[in-house]
């Protein structure tokens, strides 16, 4: 099994990328394929003392940035570190494609180069929440602006058969994210949608609400890739503020200092749970391969993870159970 | 100036709702009408020393309950506290109706008794959000779960009033919620509201993120029912949620016990910042007349608020403001 990496994308590339990509490489089964810069990316594993392990450099000349429009940079930059690396798991020689790089343009390279699975009319992002009970799949986060009710179906049964496989969580509960509870809430596509979900072979459970997504109300919540984008980066960004909350309290008080000093040394449990590092990136599901999109601010144990996500789409069969699925469904 | 309290609409009604009118009225100069079940109100009101403060009690027989679909349950039920509570506004009996009852009720009482401004398309429900930097106004979390782009530019308008005259912003920065910064982002709906809301008068900056709204990136922040609800809720679940997750911790282990405890005792500015009760109620902006909804688990600080953020309201004129700013764009 050979993962392709795209050694050039993300906020601390190449060097943690290399770093976790040589972690992954020791600790699970895998071989690697780095795409990037020849020169520095080499000098990286080397000095990561990676040299008799199963990596192989791939040399990549360009690189896609953060603000650059996805769509042209994917079809200008033909030799950018995504597009090569993307271009290697269509030719046969990797099997798998992760990249901490720009989300559009792994999504771009991953649909003009891989195209979709037949039968599946949007791929869409799927990221995993925290929760008190264990952890959630939400899907779309940001894949698809607009979605029919037929592509939130199509989410939900994408979504459930990569929470049973990869999360391990048999007839995942499958939700749809809406305003309220009752069937007929919410606008004309979920209210399509809810019909949809109901009458599949899905284990659907119905609406769920904001509130009922970190309880662990359903294993898989479905929504339009505008509200999941919208509620994943709320979710990150009020973390991120409520810590700084936090530190802006214990500058002004010793003993809340304290505090909060000894609560964190102990509650590791709590930071494991709540670290996004630990469950290493999103699929994008429905794409014809296995496309891992990591958090542009991934370190060395985020891409490590990310790889073993990766490996274990590919152990699991999650593209042939999807297209098994739809098969299914055309024939019944 | 006399506001209209629905007594009997709360998880915690009467009892919370009565404690927060008497200390309301004791606080601010107010004069308070309570709607509800007359003897028990006025049992409660006994019990808490308000025999001579300026409170009456119009009796009102029955009650809508959470679970009841609104427009029937306004329509049938014309004795209910929250349609005798509105009714007494509209008759001029009354200023300003609050309430903790079902949020779907108050609105339809709202539409149906007291009607819509003239020009404003669809009221809106604004709920402040605690940041990093103040407060931030989100509009709408709920009340239209699909907006027109006109709508949307509506929000802001009334939106950026509202954090003006209550919240005390001058020039208040008014966002677009969408999935990216860039011009052209996100579905057709804010497309379309982005170029609204740019040609206005309105001190538009932009395009803000789900990450940005606790960011403090914005004062007033503009989107659709369906996603200001799921936000809203999201946040709420994920703060019930991590005090839970915390709770899990400290119960394994002594000194997270000892640090926890020892952190939240200090850390009371932290507590105050993020204690929804002391925003009190989000108003529903765009009915003709005053109409504050307050979270249903209301207890008396958070009913005292609510009745401080209806006088505000008809103190610093926000309805008027509303008027006179659609006749000067219609105008123009």
């Amino acid at each position: 099994m050979k993962i392709v990496v795209d050694a050039m994308g993300g906020d601390f590339a190449p060097e943690q990328i290399v770093k976790g990509t040589v972690d992954a490489v020791r600790e699970y089964d895998v071989s690697v394929i780095l795409c990037g810069d020849e020169e520095k990316v080499g000098a990286l594993v080397r000095a990561e003392g990676g040299q008799g392990l199963p990596i192989e450099i791939v040399h990549a000349q360009e690189v896609i940035g953060m603000g650059e429009p996805p769509v042209t940079a994917v079809r200008r930059k033909k030799n950018s570190s995504i597009v090569v690396a993307t271009r290697l798991v269509k030719e046969g020689k990797g099997d798998a494609v992760v990249s901490a790089g720009s989300t559009g343009a792994a999504m771009a390279a991953a649909l003009f180069i891989l195209g979709r699975i037949k039968g599946i009319d949007r791929p869409a992002i799927a990221s995993i929440i925290p929760t008190v009970k264990g952890l959630t799949l939400l899907i779309d986060v940001g894949a698809n602006a607009t979605c029919t009710p037929e592509n939130l179906y199509q989410f939900g049964m994408m979504g459930s058969i990569y929470a049973e496989k990869i999360m391990g969580i048999p007839t995942p509960r499958v939700g749809l994210l809406n305003i309220g509870e009752e069937e007929g809430k919410g606008n004309e596509t979920v209210q399509e949608a809810y019909e949809l979900l109901k009458n599949s072979a899905l284990n659907f459970i119905g609406n769920v609400e904001g509130r009922d997504i970190t309880a662990g109300k359903a294993d898989v919540i479905v929504c339009e890739g505008f509200v999941g984008n919208v509620v994943l980066k709320f979710g990150e960004g009020l973390a991120r503020d409520l810590l700084q909350m936090i530190k802006e309290e214990v500058k002004k008080d010793f003993l809340a200092r304290l505090g909060a000093m000894l609560f964190f040394s102990r509650a590791r449990g709590l930071r494991r749970r709540i670290d996004h590092r630990e469950y290493g990136g999103a699929p994008l599901l429905g794409v014809d391969g296995v496309c891992i999109i990591a958090h542009g601010s991934s370190d060395r144990v985020a891409v490590k993870n990310a790889i073993r996500v990766a490996k274990e789409c590919l152990e699991n069969n999650v593209n042939g159970l999807i297209k098994e699925t739809l098969m299914a469904v055309e024939q019944s």
